[in-house]
């Protein structure tokens, strides 16, 4: 099934399907990294979990109604997705300020937003996926001002279902990051990964950190806690 | 007329007004600072010429139909003004990627933004003046969604007025900053200063930079500039 690696991210290899121009193979890596690529390493094990926990987030969301890339799961470590072009944008939900929000603007750290607080980062690693605004999405991508509205639409819409979704096994849904994509077809559609590498997710009862921050901030084991998500979320079935 | 200092910024002292609560003197230092205040220097007649000029420009736009805090200017260096409170915003108005922009978003310089660029910035020396987004408006400031829509139609009516003010005497409006404050009946007016300080002009026949980026950039001699604009606009009537 897997041709060519037509790119690699951060996170991820990208491998063109053979026979079919409209697929894509995502292959999840065990690289962990953080502060714009500062911090580096790599755990055995991560790209299995954040593989499997993406599959079942995008397979709850496209049984609500989300349009998504996402096909399936073709292994332990890779999925298949149609091919977008991604609009160059990290589309970021807060329901809960932490991390970077504090830091940028001195809102208090918990501070609950509601409604959810929507920020539009331009994913550009040499320029440090700076904040923009609506205007800046214009001039920098090929996003009309309708699409915008259509992808931050999505975005609220993938929060709410997120937030039900994680809350039944006992996580709290802080922020995430989002990328949306046009496929064949034109239709902008949901793309790239949910995990815990681009959520933030709280232990309901215990508070306790259990996504990327725990290796941002040197909290514990990183796998330990992805493993214990992708457990609850197994159990919960 | 001119009672107590009330605070002081980085360009201007304020000063209460004895006997009347609803007015300020604003007084022009020689001062100029950039790069968040890391770079200073003083500069013998700065304040006069930002004073009068501010003082031209708001007359002018207030023969425009623009409501703002400017009385009159009271001598050389000080002007008085209605007390407002000001707003914590930095509304930037970009006709060309000039200075920030193009370091934060690769926007190749010179490019010529039409409709023009509108920017927040949140006033907070602490926090460097981070660029926001209209819902952190919302989050930081008291202003409503109404104020912030009629903030922005301001900034952009104020932008094409002063683009014909600038172009009669061969200046091109790069970009500026404005603030806004709340008057005592409540009304939204612009406030703070309009001067070669907080505008980015060009000369029209040379391309020269006619404004602090001499400074910034220690490109020759600061006063020399602003006294050549003044005497632009002496000699227009
Ligand atoms: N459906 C898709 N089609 C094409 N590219 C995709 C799709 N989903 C995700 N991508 C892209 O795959 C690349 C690799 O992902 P990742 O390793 O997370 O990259 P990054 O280092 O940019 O975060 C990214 O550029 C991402 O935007
Ligand atoms: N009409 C007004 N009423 C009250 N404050 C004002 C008015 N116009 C300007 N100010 C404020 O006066 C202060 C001094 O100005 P300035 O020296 O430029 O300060 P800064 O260092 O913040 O740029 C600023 O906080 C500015 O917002
Ligand atoms: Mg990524
Ligand atoms: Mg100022």
């Amino acid at each position: 099934m897997k041709d060519k690696l037509l790119y690699e991210g951060k996170a991820k290899q990208v491998f063109t399907v053979a026979d079919n121009p409209n697929l894509l193979v995502l292959s999840y890596k065990n690289d962990a990294t953080a502060f714009n690529g500062e911090k580096k390493a790599e755990f055995q094990g991560k790209g299995r979990f954040n593989n499997l926990i993406s599959a079942k987030v995008f397979e709850y969301l496209q049984q609500k109604g989300i349009n998504s890339h996402f096909k399936e799961a073709i292994n332990e470590t890779e999925q298949l997705v149609e091919k977008t072009t991604i609009i160059p944008l990290e589309v970021v939900i807060r329901n809960v300020a932490a991390g970077s929000i504090v830091r940028r603007t001195g809102i208090t750290e918990k501070t609950i937003f509601n409604p959810p607080l929507v920020e539009l980062f331009y994913k550009k690693d040499e320029l440090g996926d700076p904040l923009i605004n609506d205007d800046h999405v214009l001039l920098l991508t090929d996003a009309t001002e309708a699409d915008l509205t259509k992808i931050k639409k999505m975005a609220l819409q993938v929060n709410e279902q997120l937030q039900a979704f994680f809350k039944e096994i006992n996580l709290q849904l802080v922020d995430f990051k989002l990328e949306f994509g046009r496929n064949a077809s034109s239709e902008i559609v949901l793309s790239d990964e949910v995990s815990p590498d681009t959520c933030r997710l709280w232990d309901i009862g215990t508070g306790e950190k259990m996504d990327k921050d725990v290796f941002r901030e040197d909290l514990g084991d990183l796998v330990t806690v992805y493993d214990n998500i992708l457990s609850r979320l197994e159990a919960k079935q």
